[in-house]
């Protein structure tokens, strides 16, 4: 047992501290008059593709990917940087390529592509040029429960025809999102896990609707593409468009999540880390009742509380990174399903906190404060809800004792 | 000791159940649609003035305000209706002119005004005609202790000349705002609770420079006149617009707090109701894995615990009210304090659940619950943040053992 | 509406509160000596009878039984009584003749026993001349589940025959324990809740095996004749000695449990309180880095919120009352349910806060916080754990937005 | 980094997981037999002498030490062997003499004490011949603030004379405790961390007065050796009983203090472990409502939840070991305080929900669970309170943000 970073983690965990320090937190600000003054407010703004070039330029470049397409780190080496990337999350996951949904849908096109699709959808992801959008959650139903899919994914020669309604696509109101994943039924009478299926559908393909992004709290999350309500009508794409086959929808959102799930973790922990900066920051700052607001044993009981559960969901997620690189993603679903639950937790309790010491600055747009939680809260929801992940986790520790 | 209401509160909330069915639960998808087109983000939209006229004319109108001047319910009748108007907060309390600021000045102004201040600004605002901003809370220091602020009001001649910046001043966006109340020191070498005073300011004078709205969450509040930062530029206003008199700051603050730190707390407690309707209807419609989420235990656990936690607040803030009728808000002062604490706790807890139930969708705009969550989060801050109150209240305690 | 006690009520606090400072705090040290001194653990101490005498002598006596054979208060009257002597829970409900398990026996006994069992059984326990214990919970299955009772009571001719084994019959190890209300299944087969019957069995019936006390955490309760565990093998009974009919006894326990519910709230209030007492002295007695603990932050805490919880949840019981009192414990139903589950939590985290607050006194015999704790904690699992009342509870709920 | 324990640790894991199961968990019941047949309260069961002799046989024996003087684990091989004795707190620990006290005690002669101290005292304590007692809470003062500390320790001659008054000095009720390790001032005027000096104090010392012993939730914990609450009425020792040197007794205690906080949370641990399997294989055999309780979701959150806050609080331990191995104590003060604040706070709170589960049982003598909580419970205070812990810890945390 021995938890030092390797050399290699430690070396990339320095180079992108910096390039955080020197590019990206200065860029915040500049994001936010961008956004404000931008025409479209889907689009991305401009100050993030300089960011871009310029974590390429320093090799920071899809570090999310194992494998020959990818950085080739391991989960364990990853995830201290993406942790990093959490701190500024508008910003330094895209400026380094490893922003969601991209890194899923590449993920997925990587380990289940064929050729053409790899070379038609994941290089110029890969590169960066284009963006992409995962169509799974459905509004009509809980889609927690993938049975629940209601859209339809129908042979008819050789195409295949889409029809349904999709929600929380997130990415898909971008102008530069070229490329849906759907997931739907393409026989609802097959085994429980084997009904679903999933085609690429190209963003322009007639019948593909964008209805409206959703908001979160009061965020669009316009800079990112926002979170598109889809409809498809009769929308009809290659049969060759299919992923792996008909069936295979399920596992490979399984195969997905995992990945997914763990990068949501990591980057939660970064985002409570800069909260409790924040934090700390401020109430050295501010003065009240006769001294520091640092000196409260009210806020002192936060700050301590805030470093303790940082720090032992951290560890839980680096084991869980340690899991998926030894035993596989499946060896690892109990600490998946556990850094799920726990890490969102952590998260929107640290950053509450934070919010509270800063008064009423804290849920405004002067700090990152509300736009961390509001992304925090998410976690809870997203990927299935917290209450399914312990439901099945306790079935797993039941099983070990009967 | 007796839990019934009297004959004159049942037959108001009849009358407001009544006129929330058939008036302000259709009026709000009106409200977004009308504030998605608005050309003016931070006027009022003309929904609202219909309600207004609706709600007068059926007699619910300045239920909040006691004495001559209002409809003359005491706290105790008032608190049951403030509740029902809490369960659409972005419509009902201003359809019933009951809706804080306004509510907060018209009571200043009842209370200390003088016969010119109250022609000038009470009747019009008691007709609902304009609208007005409270200027306490600065940006640049933990203002929940009045001896940080900093804005200046010096006397210069038959004028008062205003100096500073605050914000957080809700309502001061919309053109309809025409009044500030602003609080500032005109002696900062006076004892501790003597160096405010509060002013009149017109929103149109010179000087006066509305910088921006701040957001909550993501919210702007747009429809409600917003939270403006303001500046303050050498505005001067005639001597006879201070308030009661020089010295006279603090305490009216204080007399203001006591009133709007219950209504605040009263709405809080309809919006949770709302949250629970609305938990109760999801979860009752949704099935997953085999059944109704309402069949599921932890769903199970917040639709009581929701049930448990709003019934033992709701009969504090009752007692408080009745405490305030009765031996006046100084003797009511440690209940104050604790529904301070103590309803929001309650309200963000459950309407944190309805949204983990509603999945994506709770927080989205489709329903109200992601903005009623960052309204009641905000209580926790204004009027002063949680530990104050808790900190003073234990004060209390502690001299009772003494 | 109105939250003042009537006048009844006031003086018996009046005398109650003078009662406990003159004769009950003072006599929790000699209980302690005596118990250390006692020859069988199971006896009531002397001390226990001499407060009895003086109780009475004061009219302090049989308070909790509403109607001609108890004190005639109400429900509400006696609440704020009952409070008041769960400061010192293993002293002053005994002197009054109001604790429990008697309190419910006599309760049942003037509700549905016949004459003669009234005058056998009820006239002496009315007199505090000798004790009883209720024998419902089993060991071998989940008893709050009635259905689960596995205990038979068969007719026989001219009697009843009891065969079964019962736990947590509290009381029942004291020698002037003399009669058992036994719980079995005279019917195993008939509709749910009409297969139970309730017996009355004397303590010296043959066959009644007294096997063992029950300790709570480390806790006898010896003095209050502890919690036993009893077997019944062919226990013979006359026909005449069944409570109200075949079949009732589900009934009865519905009838029993409603108000014995409410006084353990009632009590837990008390005990609550006296934590809340200790702590603040405690902490402004002692000092640590500077300065007396009561300066702290989280100690102010700890005091605020448990001044909060404890008059949040004391209003809910309250109003509770009033509602037995106005609709019946039928009517009150839900509201038994909510103060069956948020007493106990307000209780044992004041009490544990009080401990904290102690150090290591708090956990030892020089305080009596630990045994309060150990007392409140088991008040979430008697007469049906937790998560039952909330489950049932949230049903209620949902029927009501159904 | 690599979570892997190394082969050493599994082999002993897997030796002392066969030791557990073959000896200790058939003892307890053992245990509870002797306890209750004892003539002398506070005398070792012989069962436990047994014990000691089968483990030694074994070589699972001082496995706490490092060094030459015991096995020579470091702190993460150490860990996980602690956290299986914790698994059943009254006899594996000291099965293997590796209990507490006398583990912190031999520690402090092993690293402090000079050549004829270590003969005289550390021999038999290494060979589990004689029990010792560490005095140095006080009963009249906050003694979690060093300076508060009044036992004197005066030099008279070539003897040290001791005066004072001590408390929770456990294991000195034991017929076996022979060396009492006692902390007190020399020098009252000295620097605030140079006053206090540590002498060894024979327990047969003329002087030393055993006065009683103190309870923990009820129970006496007798069969280990109790907690003493000592009397020190001019007990004179040999000048060269002092452990170091004047004025060295604060940075002993420190030294002590590292090591013995994190046994106790190894242990702590190991307690949680065996409440969570207790609880687990409870609901998969107890039916209620038409289904075995573990089908409920409830119990399944309480499962779920225990198992992760297990697992993250597990991980800090592991890394406080390592950080201890590798940077020193001192290096690892930050983590310490981290889980002598969040392990107890995982423990109780698991067992607690362990407790619940049980009904009834989960508080009696049936079940260990009850009293696993008690000594969970004291975690929260031993070696200093929680609080005390957080505020040092923030205050670190403050200097690495200023």
């Amino acid at each position: 047992m021995d938890f030092a970073f390797d050399e290699r983690t430690e070396l990339l965990r320095e180079q992108l501290t910096d390039f955080m320090d020197t590019h990206v937190y200065p860029a915040e600000s500049v994001l936010a008059e961008q956004v404000a003054a931008a025409e479209n407010p889907w689009a991305t703004p401009p100050v993030v593709e300089e960011l871009k070039g310029a974590a390429r330029g320093r090799g920071l470049w899809n570090l999310f990917l194992p494998g020959e397409h990818g950085a080739g780190l391991s989960n364990l080496q990853y995830a201290p940087l993406a942790e990093i990337t959490g701190r500024s999350p508008r910003l330094a996951p895209e400026a380094l390529n490893c922003s969601a949904p991209d890194t899923g849908n590449m993920e997925v096109l990587s380990m289940f592509g064929d050729q053409r699709q790899r070379e038609r959808w994941l290089t110029p992801l890969l590169e960066g040029e284009i963006r992409s959008a995962f169509c799974m959650t459905e509004p009509d139903v809980a889609s927690s429960d993938a049975t629940n899919i209601s859209t339809r994914i129908e042979r008819d020669g050789d195409e295949y025809v889409v029809n349904g309604r999709k929600w929380w696509s997130s990415g898909a109101m971008s102008p530069d999102c070229r490329i849906l994943i759907v997931m739907g039924k393409t026989d609802p009478d097959a085994e429980r896990h084997r009904q679903q299926s999933m085609v690429l559908v190209p963003a322009d393909t007639p019948g593909v609707e964008i209805k409206r992004g959703m908001h979160v709290f009061g965020y669009t999350d316009g800079d990112h593409g926002g979170h598109a309500e889809i409809e498809f009508h009769d929308v009809r794409v290659p049969a060759s468009n299919i992923i792996s086959g008909e069936g295979e929808g399920f596992a490979i959102a399984q195969a997905r999540l995992g990945p997914g799930r763990i990068h949501h973790c990591m980057r939660a922990i970064g985002m409570a880390e800069r909260a409790l900066d924040l934090m700390c920051r401020r109430v050295s700052e501010r003065e009240a009742f006769g001294g520091p607001l640092a000196d409260q044993g009210m806020v002192r009981h936060w700050i301590a509380e805030a470093r303790i559960r940082i720090e032992t969901t951290r560890l839980l997620v680096l084991k869980t990174a340690w899991l998926m690189d030894t035993v596989g993603n499946k060896g690892a679903h109990t600490e998946i399903q556990a850094i799920k639950v726990s890490v969102p937790e952590m998260a929107t309790w640290v950053i509450d906190r934070a919010i509270q010491a800063h008064g009423g600055a804290g849920v405004s747009q002067d700090f990152p404060l509300a736009n961390l939680y509001a992304n925090a809260r998410t976690l809870h929801i997203v990927d299935g809800p917290d209450e399914v992940h312990r439901r099945s986790l306790a079935r797993r520790e039941l099983k070990k004792h009967a």
